[in-house]
């Protein structure tokens, strides 16, 4: 199990980019390095948060969403004039959407994926949970409960007036810095959480990989040249201690205590 | 571990239910039902899904929410003329959602977890996730992508016409409508898949349990008076494999390719 882990690891190494955005987004690079430096893990897909636009045939249902227009998308704040701007190309059902974070990471044994899980429930990333395939692959998805989706038009058609459209930009926005809070603490959670002596920490962050596509892993001569000092981590890592904690109420949960979640 | 699983599904049975309702909800007693009768699965808690208004203080934060009201809960399809009325009542800041269905079961094994997430995954809730505890408990959640979260009003304020609030109410409509769709596949899926000398089928539905609160299983006694002739099942379950499928393309796909949804 331990040599096919790392033969995957190996493979996603060297396949290419499938993404159209061809790069990991610039909010969470930090986290997809740290994960894919650390010998138990290698990130699968990734997205750090969206508001997007979506133009969708009238009264259509889930099972044809492929057919949809992505009017807009941004991975960070939005204006509402960008959004009336978009909405003025629609011609069929446009819905806004807040998408948080989301992260598929590979994991070596049971009890790695069972660490990360924890690490993202204590950050508040309550949706997250494993798949445990029958060939022997586990991943931890880290998903959030935290969303937004309003209609906002029919047939081409503006159901809502446009200062209801600023309030939505308005919620989103703020959906959005509370979703850069919960990735943060989800960082810092990683950094206390894992074991200092695997850590293969690299900075700046790897640039690929995107939402819902196969990330491309450094090559390990890259990661060689980025790594730097356990000590100069440890060092950090103490710091942090002193001035964050798990869930902004000044402690520091267990890791030992925190996927008791259903008892 | 497996005799300290029966004693967690034993104390699940003789704990007092704590759920506001006191029931769970109908549209799923059949699936709770199933799960319970089963030596390997006990529910810990449900929501066959809900149109709901919840007031809150303007701009509050994810972390507040539970200081809100809820002006309005459906568990079936709703009109906007009661979604007018409930937001009269109003003072805060509304929203309107809906939330699918929702279940955590506990599992004896990490393979009836596995097989229980499959089945979930196959019947559309693709945010389906396991949880496994340090002291040994397997919970796979059962989750769908499908939601709706629109603001409707700021202080007290409708921020949208009416005609936007009964398009809403037939958009939530159509959501349950596939909802119901996706449990029914689930139950029809489920069915399937257990191990047939294993199940002990159980109707009329238990009724006890709602949604974040522990369910109140039947006891021994309760099931053996309702069990059912595995042979009858049998007959209907060689029936649904005529008329139903996983994915609703005419497909029964085998279970065995199911947990790759990764690869």
């Amino acid at each position: 199990m331990e040599k096919r882990f790392s033969q995957w690891k190996k493979q996603c190494v060297s396949k290419l980019d499938q993404s159209k955005k061809g790069s990991v987004d610039e909010d969470i690079t930090h986290v997809v390095s740290l994960l894919n430096g650390c010998e138990e893990y290698f990130t699968t897909s990734s997205c750090s948060g969206r508001i997007i636009l979506i133009d969708g045939a009238p009264e259509s249902s889930e099972v044809h969403k492929r057919n949809c227009v992505w009017l807009f998308v941004s991975h960070h704040k939005c204006k509402s004039d960008e959004l009336v701007a978009a909405l003025a190309s629609s011609s069929g059902d446009v819905v806004m959407k807040f998408e948080p974070f989301v992260l598929h990471v590979q994991c070596r044994r049971l009890e790695d994926a069972q660490l990360l899980h924890s690490v993202a429930i204590n950050s508040g990333f309550r949706n997250s949970g494993l798949t445990v395939s029958k060939t022997g692959k586990i991943i931890t998805a880290v998903r959030s409960t935290h969303g937004l989706e309003a209609p906002l038009s029919h047939e081409g058609k503006l159901l809502v007036p446009h200062e209801y459209i600023h309030f939505l930009s308005q919620t989103a926005n703020r959906k959005m810095e509370e979703n850069l809070r919960r990735i943060h603490r989800f960082y810092q959670n990683l950094l206390s959480a894992l074991p200092i002596e695997k850590l293969q920490i690299s900075d700046p962050p790897i640039s690929h990989g995107a939402q819902e596509t196969p990330h491309r892993l450094e090559t390990e001569e890259e990661q060689e040249k980025k790594k730097t000092s356990v000590y100069e981590r440890r060092r950090k890592r103490e710091l942090h201690h002193q001035t964050d904690s798990f869930h902004g109420d000044g402690s520091v949960p267990e890791l030992d205590d925190c996927l008791d979640l259903f008892t």
